[in-house]
């Protein structure tokens, strides 16, 4: 019995890596997918200028394109996936919600409101339960669940396991970004080709709050956001995909290079179809990993790290992870995994 | 009267630099040229692939070049350039400073000797008068003078007005660094187009420690090193000019985001031919400094500086310099200029 | 006595370059400045996004820019830059050209209109006069000049000497285009970083008409094309400035590859402020010109030629100019200074 | 029965790639791997700085690398690959053969001797029987064919469909090729970041001289080269993989656009394992191929081909392939399995 899902904003960047994950998937069945309003009504070949270097999936190419309402999708469909602008999210998701769809969306909008679940399966699956506050609050029949900002994902894991073993109290993360974070046209190429930029409006402030939610602990009434002080400088660089990340970690406890890689290495998966088999993946080279090579870490779903040294108050290493698959489409499905799995479709 | 230099190395990539610096330079003369063995004997323009993007200077294109020896080099110059290979220059540069000649330094061998001096004109001009004691224990006539890592001089200027006014305690930074610094064939187009390595071997330890004597007090004697504590992540990007570099700088009294600007725009300059009336430059735009539009501030001599924000314990910023020419050919030549001044040459 | 100018659509990146070119112009003075409806009543330093990798002139920055609408200009303006999209350009320009304004104009716009002068004044300044005409036919007090499109002008002074001394029959180029000429936000990175793109809407048509136009002969009522075959293939690639272009010229009369290079090294300038002394570069080296070693040539404003073979029927070679200098901004700059100096202002 | 390989110069670019395609082959098992003296004795995982964007297969990376000579290879080793520089080839490979073993050669000493076959399958398998001639001559008891270069490769294809249908006279090709086809530091990120190079040595010729052998006709003693007249013009641009080329095809008889992506789209495959089922894909889309986009057609096996325009002469057109998998290891491969079909293993 698969389960049927939509998809909105589906001809962007993030909802083509959608599509190209949720064609094969072993459990999802693509129901319907909605653009923008000049879009609705083509086919999806048409509405889609398709970027992924793959082909276009041969059935979905013919689907119909809808509009983005909660009335241009079947009522049959049993979950959505969300990649809109968040301006575009904030006023569309809730519609959805209210009209009794189950939204996994990677839209920016939201993340922070504290009735909304904000999770990374692998780090903080618990907090999906935070559906049934929303729902006494908002009144749904339907939920909204976030996924993270592709920087804060790429992080996050690696974090998680050191705050579990050492506990963290500092965090400086400087990080160097992928074109494709920006979605296919937000970056120019003279704006970037032998160029850097220190500055993506909102990064920082995203990277700071959400590692402190999903690390936080959720009580079965509100999640209570990480104590620990973090701070974000965000680059964007001349690369495809893949952000690579420089941290440095802080921790009550001391922690050795060794300690701190063994720790990660260690981090178990979880049982969902998304979930690589190991989500860490250590690199003992000293220049791994990098974007090109080791973004397709686990199939563009673990997280790859390295470079670790000790500092006078903790360690600091690199990590890698793959923007548009882990950082966002993936994320996506991933918590579409969960909602599933806990019985909330 | 001009001063008659000479340039070893002169047909690498800093060396070019140092050839375009000097032809135009109001006090230095170029007098020698000096490359491996197997240039010897032929014009700079044959032995030198010049890729320098403005032609080359036609006087200087026809003078021979010598063998990277003392004994190769006419008496009557006054100052050596050295831009060789750090395996070459230790076993070099001992050689020309015991013939008499003075030496200011690019290579990175002996850079934290106990007698060799280390400067930045702007940041450190009195430590050059180690050069009292290193006359002293090698029993040279002439002389060594050093100038720090390209990644070491972009971020001290604004340090050393930070540590003056507030006091640094810690600093963390992570830097995005061009390929130029890696020399013409140094980082090939397979390593980083669409990619970028988190890890430059050395230059880690040499921003660490370099940083620290470049702060330090010279009592006369000895140089001691500043007690801060320094940890750097060293990244390379597709990038060709400008290092850029994310610092977060805790100090030992408070500072917000406009008194650390305001401390680094009043740093003055030095009366040096190259030293610019504004060392460091303050960018008010959030997105700035970014290496292609700003890596010529100042002719390429200025350090641009942006991004304030407050952290906990001190303030992050962002620095920009044009790593071959602030950040060696030019750290050379003001360091020559340095020479000349205090009377050594 | 400095001929005051305005330029229309000054915050785009032509624009800007007009700006950069106009402020230190020994004879013109920027007088009026126009952009869209949403940048009127800013000063020019609000209302442009400044990309150029020099400062902004701090005189124009605060100028008030006005609507892109003759009545926003005042009175005594000699002459109109124009680099307008070709939209806007089509629309706008013929009114000004009416309300008694002299447009140098570098959008696409109208360029192969039978009374529009289509001039690169190195190669065809006589096909000016064919303003006389397009008065006549239209009532203008005012008239409209139209410089090539930039990949045009890369080829055709180095296909004129050919032309002369050898008489074209066939023309094959294929081009490597800078992102800069399709606009700031022209090319997103996500589009052609590790990519090019093997077609340019309507610049293979615009290559093989207006160079036709180009070499064609003015007899003072009409300009005749040139009856030679033009077949043009225009690639995007990931450089900022510079079209590289491979041109095979098939010729009536017999060439050898040192004879084609003479030709053009022969060509002479003209007598006008932004002419460069030597128009056309040739290098020895195979594998020069190179966009970025070779493209600010003479300033930026001269074609630099190599790679002559010879082929069964003509002579193969490369060509290379700035974009956005000689082959857009600096090519209004100069039809202008043709217009003042032919008495057309 | 699996055929038992070795692969001459293992460790380099194409090396890598040559392991990576048989390591899952179905007929082909590895049985030997050698490369300089340097790194005889070592593992191949030590041996290769293994760079292909795939973990290195693990059974593999165990294996000792030997030293470059047959001496070193196993008697019972029925087929051996050379990815060599051409200076090595041309000692090693005929040493090789001349003990015996059967060798498909990338390299590209040799091409074009009168007495060794230069095959790409699909286009002239009956060639391989040059064979027979080669040892005759030569006296050897192993066999020596040869793949031709990258550039060669994407564009013939395509120029037999042509000549078949339509009897091609004249060829223009103009290049755009990737770094990686240079090997791993063959070209360096300062000489090709924002730039291109006009010139690749040797390139032109090669491209020139093996498209008239592979279109050539074998009588069963030697190879009559076709009498069209080709012309090239190579550039590198900074494309990490797939050369891109804009082709001029004169003919003798009347083409239209659709006819010749008709002939080209109709070439049938060749029933070896690695020719794809679809050798000649056509785009639509005129800006289709692109490199990133469509370089794995097929499996990176497949040449793409797309925006036809008639000329007077003939047709332009623009083909890609990807230069290290159906332009190197891969042909290597399918020129393997064409030996092993014949008989000559």
């Amino acid at each position: 019995m698969s389960v049927r899902v939509g998809v909105l904003g589906a001809t962007g960047a993030v909802g083509q890596r959608l599509i190209q994950l949720l064609d094969p998937h072993p459990e999802f069945e693509i129901a319907a997918l909605t653009a923008s309003e000049s879009s609705a009504g083509k086919t999806y070949r048409e509405a889609a200028k398709w970027r992924v270097d793959a082909p276009i999936p041969t059935d979905v190419a013919e689907i119909e394109v809808g509009a983005t309402a909660p009335e241009a999708v079947p009522d049959d469909v049993d979950l959505i996936f969300s990649s809109l602008p968040s301006g575009v999210g904030e006023q569309v998701e809730p519609e959805f919600c209210e009209a009794g769809y189950v939204v996994s969306s990677n839209s920016s909008n939201g993340r922070m409101d504290e009735d909304v679940p904000l999770t990374i399966p692998e780090v903080n699956a618990d907090h999906v339960d935070l559906i049934e506050v929303q729902r006494d609050e908002r009144g749904w029949d339907g939920a909204l669940l976030k996924n993270p900002n592709c920087s804060t994902i790429t992080m996050v894991p690696a974090l998680e396991a050191l705050d579990r073993a050492f506990d963290l109290t500092d965090v400086r993360v400087s990080t160097l970004q992928a074109v494709s974070g920006a979605g296919y046209s937000g970056v120019s190429s003279m704006e970037i080709i032998d160029n850097a930029i220190p500055h993506i409006g909102g990064e920082e402030q995203k990277m700071e709050t959400e590692s402190r939610k999903l690390l936080g602990s959720f009580d079965g009434a509100e999640v209570r956001l990480h104590d620990m002080d973090v701070a974000a400088s965000c680059n964007r660089i001349p690369t495809l995909d893949g952000h690579l990340e420089n941290v440095w970690a802080d921790t009550a406890d001391d922690v050795t290079a060794e300690e701190a890689a063994e720790a990660m290495e260690a981090v178990s998966g979880i049982d969902l179809p998304s979930s690589p088999e190991q989500l860490i993946t250590v690199f003992e080279e000293p220049d791994r990993p990098q974007p090109r090579l080791d973004r397709n870490t686990e199939g563009g779903m673990g997280v790859a790290v390295g470079g670790f040294r000790e500092t006078t108050d903790g360690v600091q290493f690199n990590c890698l992870a793959h923007n548009t698959m882990r950082g966002a489409a993936g994320a996506s499905i991933l918590n579409g995994e969960l909602l599933d799995k806990r019985g909330y479709l």
